[in-house]
């Protein structure tokens, strides 16, 4: 098995990633053959697994045990990979005299179907646990997460949000369940409250720094290091910080072309011509400072946990989402 | 409150049922103004509350507590509602119960959350009770759900299909849900083994011939019955009982004329004559016969159960849905 950057940190959880990983494939593994290949596609495509990762990391400051470890950190990557895939649905299908084809019709709902299913394949492995609070954190979860998506929908190309409303959404997003991610390691295993405080703290705020991150990347990384067009985030609407900012901060004639390209939905500037000046406006450095900000704020949620290697690869890894260039 | 026909069955349960009825409206009640809207619209369009009804039944065969039931009773609705939007999705159905479905003032996206949103509520109710067979019996049921699901949509204008995968599709669609319905009511209410399995099987078999006698509707309903135009799941490509058997055993013109339909996917024959034909043929009658033999196994499960009233309302829910004609 690969380990991505963030495993790198911390050798020690090789072997039980490889559980999570294991359990990952087997907690999708249907007779169904479409479901089957729609959902082992999403797993091989890989990602960070850095919900996993928080789980572990965080039982390792109570009675850790990877056979109950395991039926939250594989929840969780699944939850994450379901809102991925509910992500990725697309509304316009190719149509045929006005109608969507069947086949067009076909690939967005088995992407939907396929997100319910790995959604309910997840909470019927939580269902192992009998503590009925982390079954509670999880839904709640995943309530926060779908408001932030309708959120994101409801805000593209709108030029008229605020820096709160930009936060409120990012949290939701993304921020919770990596918080609930470090909650849940450090709850299952009975790690003292004052510690599961603690790590939700850390969570929280790493996983701000880390859509922040995310958010800038989409301008200054290439197609290659992204898997995906540069600005693809804006392309189809999504106002995140580095714009934000310089809609507001920016001199004149560019904050006249952000608006002119938003208020026309993209039709009125090329694409390419947007990326270009975000990625050389003041919007980049704004929003790598608030990253920042967080990332001291996450290390310093740190503080309350016993001194330790495992508190050093917390403190590892936020330094990794504030570097990382993918 | 208006009571559907089948309350009408059990006044005994009217009061209660106002109560899940309220519970419903506080479960999704959001201060996010699209979510909410979308929720509560769903929530107006009503329906008969099958599901809750059954769950309240089911208790009384045990120490009933609507206090308890509740939290099986409402999350049970709501995730038949959240399949409902997402079917919608999947459907391009521009009305359900007369009313314009959330896709069709909304769009395909918000309609995928609001599902998403609802069915995160109803996991996050069910978390109340601290037992976790019940959660896995949940989510194992929309695990199933899903794949039912993923095999209507494969199986659209699919004219080589028998009659065992229809009914597997209609089962893991439909019936599970409403057996896990009464097998809950009766589990959380801590009524005997023997006593909760009979309640499954009957529910199990109420629930296919509720989904049959939907599928002749579907061809004998008036568009003002149905709240939607007939022959709506023909239209889409959905091969139900009537079809089917009418497609293998009406007369050779008729059978072409069917096999032109779907192998054109719908544009080869106008659907009003599709529907025409349908009506006429043999198929509705054989679909009736079997939805018959359903009901017959659901009333003799029922002979598990303690004479009285309540065993009385769940037979009489039973002839109900072989009469209805909506």
């Amino acid at each position: 098995m690969k380990l991505t950057g963030i495993a790198h940190i911390c050798q020690d959880l090789k072997k039980d990633m490889q559980v999570v990983e294991r359990e990952l494939s087997a907690a999708i593994e249907t007779d169904h053959p479409v479901l089957n290949e729609a959902a082992h596609h999403l797993l091989r495509a890989g990602g960070k697994r850095i919900r996993p990762i928080f789980v572990l990391l965080a039982g390792k400051f109570g009675d850790y045990s990877i056979d109950r470890l395991k039926y939250v950190a594989v929840p969780l990557e699944l939850i994450h990979m379901a809102t991925l895939v509910h992500d990725d649905v697309i509304d316009d299908a190719a149509t045929r005299r006005g109608h969507p084809t069947v086949k067009s019709k076909w690939d967005n709902k088995i992407a939907m179907y396929t997100g319910d299913y790995i959604l309910g394949r997840s909470l019927s492995i939580v269902s192992r646990l009998s503590d009925p609070e982390v079954h509670k954190l999880l839904s709640d979860a995943i309530v926060e997460m779908v408001k932030g998506e309708i959120e994101q929908i409801r805000d593209f190309f709108n030029w008229k949000q605020n820096l709160r409303r930009y936060l409120r959404r990012i949290k939701r997003k993304t921020a919770l369940l990596i918080a609930v991610s470090c909650q849940l390691g450090g709850m299952v295993s009975g790690a003292p409250e004052r510690h599961v405080r603690a790590l939700y703290h850390f969570g929280y705020n790493a996983g701000m720094a880390f859509q922040i991150t995310d958010d800038i990347l989409d301008f200054t990384g290439t197609a290659k290091q992204l898997g995906k067009p540069a600005g693809s985030d804006l392309r189809q609407g999504n106002v995140t910080l580095p714009v934000l900012y310089a809609l507001n901060r920016e001199e004149e004639t560019k904050k006249r072309q952000i608006h002119a390209f938003l208020q026309s939905e993209g039709e009125a500037v090329p694409i390419d011509d947007m990326v270009r000046l975000i990625r050389n406006s003041e919007g980049i450095r704004f929003a790598q400072a608030l990253a920042d900000t967080y990332l001291s704020k996450a290390i310093h949620a740190l503080n309350e946990l016993p001194l330790g290697k495992y508190r050093d690869s917390l403190k590892q890894i936020a330094h990794f989402i504030g570097e990382r260039s993918y």
